[in-house]
């Protein structure tokens, strides 16, 4: 395998061959493709995309140096939902408990903050005491005792996609449809589930701004192709999801939502979500599992589930009553709206990467992440406000942190003239059966 | 400085400032920033170019992390050449000692051999004990005394390009006239010099198959804005230079140029070229240089300081009176024409890459070179030829290697009806004026 040719090749728009795919993906893992290499090939992928055939051998390259799993006792259903990740995306917090609690094994294998958006570990981590970094062995005790363990991709599955994962990150190659598709893929398909669901956002702030169907698609092909039943719902990240931004802000919203105190639009997601989780394991009618899903909220049953997560995981149990007990950040200031008028728009992006300046985030794979700092927005597209109206709060580290957090809401939150028009919240369900329009 | 940003914004079509171009090659060259996001960005700005601005500043950010050196007293001129590389390319062991024989420093600062291409250093090195990794001030010293010295770059010089040119060249980012300009003049440009000449060859055997004219457009405004006055030749490398391809082989032919034995082509490109660097060491008139260089053939002296050269690096000096002391190759077999017709074509990428497959050079930088092996071809374009006609002949280290050698003459020198239409030997100058075409 002479790989500067075959850089070279992708660079000038050909095709690798399945074998190829599969050889550097191999030669990666085993150390004889060099990082330099991979970062450039990648690269040459951004530009000139992967035909289907070589997004499949990509993943089948990727699968073939790790193991696959068999979670579960295999009489149960096991459904695990993905995010292709936004701003303000805690819905794993919420999700994973509430269906754990109706009796679907949920292993929740989840990843760290990547460039603007956050990292399921990185908020479940803002609970003092919790550990993500389960052995297979732990998941496996963990998912038959209480139903669901939250945790992150083990050394042992698709390790190729640890790195790959790591490597796009920093070499801005992430946002690559069939890049992404492959990556999601490799670690939901190494988990032995009987159903995925796909959660793929849509608008500014989600890694994908258009193409987000297309790639609803090509992963939904990838799973159905391995026989792994996948659904995806296109939602909406043309502002941030719920009101709050930050790893401990999130973790706090995410308890209130279990509790059914959250805000509004982080419940409809939720709950559409976790409809077609349970409709994948079993249940046939889909009002009945809206329903199952209402009543683990109201009951206590969720927010219960979620204790025996955080206890079995090392954490502090007490936080789920007394959110307070999350980290707290040092300096927090209101902002307040610089004119009057309506929000025409409250930009994801601008925020997330606001995050990640005042240390909320990466910029580097080993940099540590502050779960205190962050915003609660309670501002919304469409609403009419007037100056001095407070619109949401800063939390930092200090006040140069204070400085970073409003300067982003200045440029984020643009007030104005005329009407918002914000994407719908649930906008298509994308099936083997085909797209169905939902708004 | 976020990387993954930059290289998100150049990715995207953007442009980095000036200082984001010289921090990101200190960061480079201080290891903050890695080959794997070096090399992501390289592959960005391969497909999305470099305006001049950028192209300006990242040669200075190359720069700025190496010495520059002063060679010479100052008191007289300092010029060198630079060839962008080529098959059968010797000139510069013609034209560095009957310049300096001229009362010019020449700190003539070469290559090894690349691809397809051959290396100064690698011609230099096949003369018995010949030295070229001399240090600073060895040159320093060589220069004063004989007025020219004949090295490879050492760690001081442009070290942030050595390790940029090694990493391109395993990434596939050669082909890109920005990254070839910057490389080519951060080298160049440490020397300290008072004029430059560039050789920019056009035709299948350069690297550089289109845009020659860019790219000596580009290394010109970026020499001549740094205060050192830069002229470019276009020269034609649709067939090889001369007759011998092959690291002794092209030496031994550089000598018999050197006392005016030489092929025509190669003493005329030497010739052109020679008189653009006495332009720029203070010569003001054309005829008068041209003429002062031929008398330095004609006289011996020429062939005298190539001599001291060689006997200041440790070579063996009677080489230049009996070129048989240089390494012979163990098979010789002359080549003869397959058909009668019109050569139309000896294509010298074909026979660049037999060199190199035949042991003449390198595959891998750590490959050693064997200097015995290459062709000397007699056949040009538009000669008319019958069968049999001997048309070259072939030197290699055994039968397989004499096997190699002719299949790619088969491939390489094309005989047909018609006529040839090879490029023009010297087809334009350009400089701070504009381009001046020569034919």
């Amino acid at each position: 395998m002479f790989v500067p040719g075959l850089i070279e090749r992708k660079r000038d728009g050909g095709e690798l061959t399945a074998g190829e795919w599969r050889d550097l993906m191999i030669g990666y893992h085993e150390g004889q493709v060099p990082d330099y290499q991979m970062s450039a090939l990648l690269m040459a992928a951004f530009f000139r995309g992967l035909s289907a055939e070589e997004t499949s051998a990509l993943l089948d390259g990727m699968m073939a140096s790790g193991i696959g799993l068999k979670f579960g006792d295999r009489s149960r259903a096991v459904v695990d939902k993905h995010s292709t990740g936004g701003v303000g995306d805690k819905v794993s917090l919420v999700l994973a408990p509430v269906v754990a609690s109706l009796s679907v094994l949920v292993p929740m294998m989840s990843g760290r903050g990547l460039g603007h958006t956050g990292g399921t570990l990185d908020k479940l981590e803002s609970i003092p005491g919790f550990r993500t970094d389960l052995s297979i062995d732990q998941v496996q005790a963990q998912l038959e005792r209480i139903g669901c363990a939250m945790f992150g991709q083990t050394p042992e599955i698709a390790p190729v996609d640890r790195r790959l994962y790591a490597l796009r990150d920093v070499t801005a190659t992430v946002e690559s449809i069939p890049l992404i598709a492959a990556s999601i893929m490799s670690k939901k398909l190494a988990e032995g589930l009987t159903g995925l669901v796909l959660d793929v956002k849509q608008g500014s702030g989600a890694f994908i701004t258009a193409s987000s169907l297309d790639l609803a698609r090509t992963m939904m092909a990838l799973g159905e192709a391995r026989g792994c039943p996948t659904v995806a719902l296109l939602t909406a990240m043309d502002r941030p999801l719920g009101r709050a931004c930050g790893n401990a802000l999130e973790t706090e919203e995410a308890i209130m939502a279990l509790r059914g105190e959250g805000p509004q639009d982080l419940h409809d997601v939720t709950l559409a979500l976790g409809v077609e989780m349970l409709l994948l394991a079993g249940e046939t009618d889909r009002a009945r599992a809206a329903e199952r899903l209402e009543a683990g909220i109201r009951s206590g049953r969720a927010a219960e589930t979620f204790q025996q997560i955080i206890e079995a995981q090392g954490g502090d149990p007490r936080c789920v009553d007394d959110p307070a007990l999350l980290p707290q950040a040092a300096a927090v200031e209101v902002y307040y709206a610089r004119a009057a008028g309506t929000i025409l728009e409250v930009e994801p992006r601008t925020i997330g990467r606001a995050v990640v300046q005042m240390g909320g985030g990466r910029q580097r794979v080993e940099d540590a992440v502050d779960p205190t700092v962050g915003f609660v927005i309670t501002a919304r597209p469409g609403q009419t406000v007037h100056t001095s109206e407070p619109l949401a709060s800063i939390f930092a580290r200090d006040g140069a942190g204070i400085e970073l957090g409003r300067q982003a809401l200045d440029r984020a939150i643009k007030i104005g003239e005329g009407s918002a028009a914000p994407l719908p919240l649930v906008a298509a369900r994308v099936s083997a059966k085909g797209v169905e329009k939902l708004a």
